[in-house]
């Protein structure tokens, strides 16, 4: 159930701060509301992975830390594993989600594509903070084609 | 996990909100704030009990209800049952917890006293909309004396 109060307070979340962000606002305060809950997550993202490392064993290498976000990460947020993760070998990672739960509540309709990225900000912030404070610096951003599936980029930054 | 990710995400709420109703502002500003997590905590409420009902028995009557509230509801949302649970049988309950995990960030230092009304209003919210969606109207308050301890006074208004 901690689940689901999770998703329930995540949607409180962005609907608060949608109504700063509405198509019809200008795009500076749409920026606002996504970098507010990038930033909210990106915090949660590095208290997670604080608690949830605390006695796992150490990672061998950047694939590990990423096929470890894959399973246990996600799983114990989300419910299901990363459906696919690809590499470049190159520091970008692609991981989809063919039915990422974050989304559900906006994939009743085409509609609401555009809402998409205030459903995502959150996460993306996730994964930065928990790549983070594993030691590794990233840029992540999500990609939506059809809801409610998604991808999220992960760019490793050069240190 | 996902019990931690709520509370990191309930911390995060907190502190944003606050911002706009600290010590320093009005009692107007602190009352809003308040009011929003309250009302963020009803609407989760309402959805948690939706969904975390679907498949259990009727309840006999509200005292049955208030027993799995301090017992399932509470265990899922907090990882431990209320401590104690008192009612005059006139339709006031009080609900003890001696340890309240979401006041856990403040139980460091008695000078967090008086920001304990912020960390306890959305839960407040909690209650009130599990209980409106089982039928029960209420008043929930919450009361602190000694950090992390907390009682959640529930009164039943007559319909």
């Amino acid at each position: 159930m901690a689940e689901v109060v999770f998703e329930l307070l995540h949607l409180e979340l962005v609907s608060r701060l949608r109504a700063g962000g509405e198509a019809g606002a200008g795009e500076p305060e749409r920026g606002k509301c996504i970098s507010t809950l990038e930033g909210m997550g990106f915090r949660a993202g590095q208290g997670l992975i604080e608690r949830f490392t605390k006695e796992s064993p150490s990672f061998k290498d950047e694939l590990d830390v990423m096929k470890f976000i894959c399973k246990e990460f996600w799983t114990n947020l989300f419910r299901k594993q990363i459906d696919n993760l690809r590499t470049n070998h190159q520091g970008t990672y692609v991981l989809q989600d063919n039915r990422f739960r974050l989304l559900t509540p906006i994939s009743n309709g085409k509609q609401y594509l555009e809402e998409a990225p205030k459903f995502l900000a959150f996460t993306c912030g996730l994964l930065r903070g928990a790549l983070s404070n594993l030691g590794i610096d990233s840029a992540v951003t999500a990609e939506v084609s059809a809801l409610p599936a998604c991808k999220f980029h992960i760019v490793i930054q050069a240190s």
